[in-house]
């Protein structure tokens, strides 16, 4: 089958993850996958932020979340607030809230945007929640597409025949790339790790890969030495939470080391970047250390015994120098 | 307080984890730790091969097992039999079973070793069983001095302040050389990964580390990467499962990354080794793949669903040119 246009794309349940109802945002709740397909409902902010702590979402996800809190508190606030002023005032109380949920991820960024919307319309006297709400879903449907158009980019680097290794979950691209070029009828093996601790890789990654009719082998994260000096991977790709002026990036915990290994072995190392110049370079970006209890734990069940620390950094950030294939860009800003 | 003696230094119970009784090889099971202290009986050469092919030993616990299960047998023969020929021939029965129990450690070179003892009874017409008997013995104790001397020298590798990472378990030497750091004034932090998919840094090292009285944080497999490039670890120390002529050897799957990242920055690698010259390079060490399903589950529960594979090598193959810090050492053959 020949695959013209990007709607035509297959979509992967985890390219776009949350979608807004009547009264609260409705968020696919990733940690319960893949045994259940559960959607929580975040009624406002407070719940949202609940909702990204807990990590029920997570990278694009989040993004998602943050706009449709917007849209949702703008909604319940148009028929209370009468002043411009007073409903500016709410969004910058609710992009507060939200810039204080995790620190890896470039909330500000999105939130900036929105409260910038909302100045604009004060400036030019429009309507507050209608300007402010068009712009946002006119935002989110432009996303939309440049994702789409990536997807059809990264397919375009998967080559036939390739063993392409990928870490943690790029929210639906690659699976769906996958599917273009298994249509392109290419040959291609996908390896996922696990992505300890929240096995991201090993409960959504695999989940997606196999729906989107991908051949796809698990492995774990300590695997990829061997898997690399066997030659039994041949193209590395991984997404991004996060981007620097200078060209390094963030992306979840274990990218590091495989951007090293890739270069050592010589392979093709690829990240999916939204670009971005509002911090200068990686040492700039805040980690996130999550609590040591999600290391000591595995599914509610303590595994390590007496009195162990657990150090968990949620975060790699990857110098510039080990994007050896190159980046797939999409602007975000 | 100061130790002077090899024999004043504090037994970790990995460094010696079986026995023999009157009628059975006694074995740590190690699976059941740091939950329980569970300790499994071997009444004959089959049963010794399923506790090594389960796992419930591994590395020198696996060593110990075919040393004590040729006393058991002979023990359970020196009756019923009464050529040396038919005890000989009894004891290559015993090393073909063992040998196929799992590919990557060499059994063979144990195996073979209790073997030529065999033969040298039969050539020098001594008592078969208390000759080979004897001699078994006599290796174990010689093997533990030596072990105990390398503790010795573990502790003379790591200096005050040092931040030391360590994979997978090395069966007590590390944790008794850091109990003899300790004892020695030097403040030392130990970094113990998971390893997954067995969890053996979780479960075992972190938990010997801490009976030792030593300072451990536990870090995903993931983090190595991390700790490296924010320069928290400054030393690592591995144990090896084989070794060849050339200086290749064999470690837990893992090993081969870390010491390609420990490389990357600079950091000293070191590994206890077991010279051996049987094996001429790293290519030809046999690596085993454990089952699939070890990788799909997590204590007893499927993690990953649908009809995704996996793919489990048990060991990394290292080249010696990653062994920057070097090799401590002791003979066994």
């Amino acid at each position: 089958m020949s695959v013209d246009r990007l709607d035509q794309i297959k979509e992967s349940p985890l390219f776009w993850p949350v979608r807004l109802s009547r009264n609260a945002v409705i968020i696919l709740d990733e940690t319960s996958l893949p045994a259940k397909t559960v959607y929580i409902k975040a009624k406002d902010v407070k719940e949202a932020v609940k909702a990204i702590r807990q990590m029920k979402t997570r990278a694009f996800g989040q993004f998602l979340v943050v706009l449709n809190t917007f849209l949702l508190e703008l909604d319940k606030a148009g028929s209370k607030y009468k002043q411009s002023e007073q409903l500016l005032s709410l969004l910058e109380d609710i992009a507060e809230k939200i810039e204080n949920s995790r620190p890896t991820f470039p909330f500000k960024e999105v939130t900036s945007m929105c409260l910038g919307w909302g100045m604009q319309a004060i400036k030019q006297d429009e309507d507050f929640v209608e300007f402010v709400s068009m712009r946002i879903l006119g935002y989110m449907e432009a996303i939309r597409q440049r994702r789409l158009d990536r997807v059809r980019r990264i397919a375009d680097v998967i080559e036939d025949g390739d063993k392409v290794l990928t870490h943690c979950n790029v929210s639906g691209e690659l699976a769906m790339a996958a599917w273009l070029c298994s249509q392109q009828g290419k040959l291609v093996h996908y390896f996922a790790t696990e992505t300890r601790p929240y096995m991201q890789g090993a409960k959504l990654t695999c989940w997606e890969l196999k729906k989107m009719g991908a051949d796809v082998t698990l492995v774990a994260d300590n695997a990829i030495g061997s898997l690399m000096a066997d030659g039994l991977v041949n193209k590395v790709i991984v997404g991004s939470d996060r981007s620097c002026a200078n060209g390094d990036f963030a992306n979840k915990i274990g990218t590091y080391q495989i951007a090293v290994l890739a270069k050592e072995f010589s392979i093709p190392f690829y990240a999916l970047i939204q670009p971005s110049n509002r911090i200068p370079s990686g040492n700039d970006i805040p980690v996130e250390i999550r609590p040591a209890d999600e290391l000591l734990r595995f599914g509610g069940r303590k595994i390590v015994r007496g009195n162990v620390d657990a150090f968990y950094p949620a975060f790699d950030v990857v110098p510039r120098k080990y994007l050896t294939g190159g980046s797939i860009e999409i602007e975000v800003g």
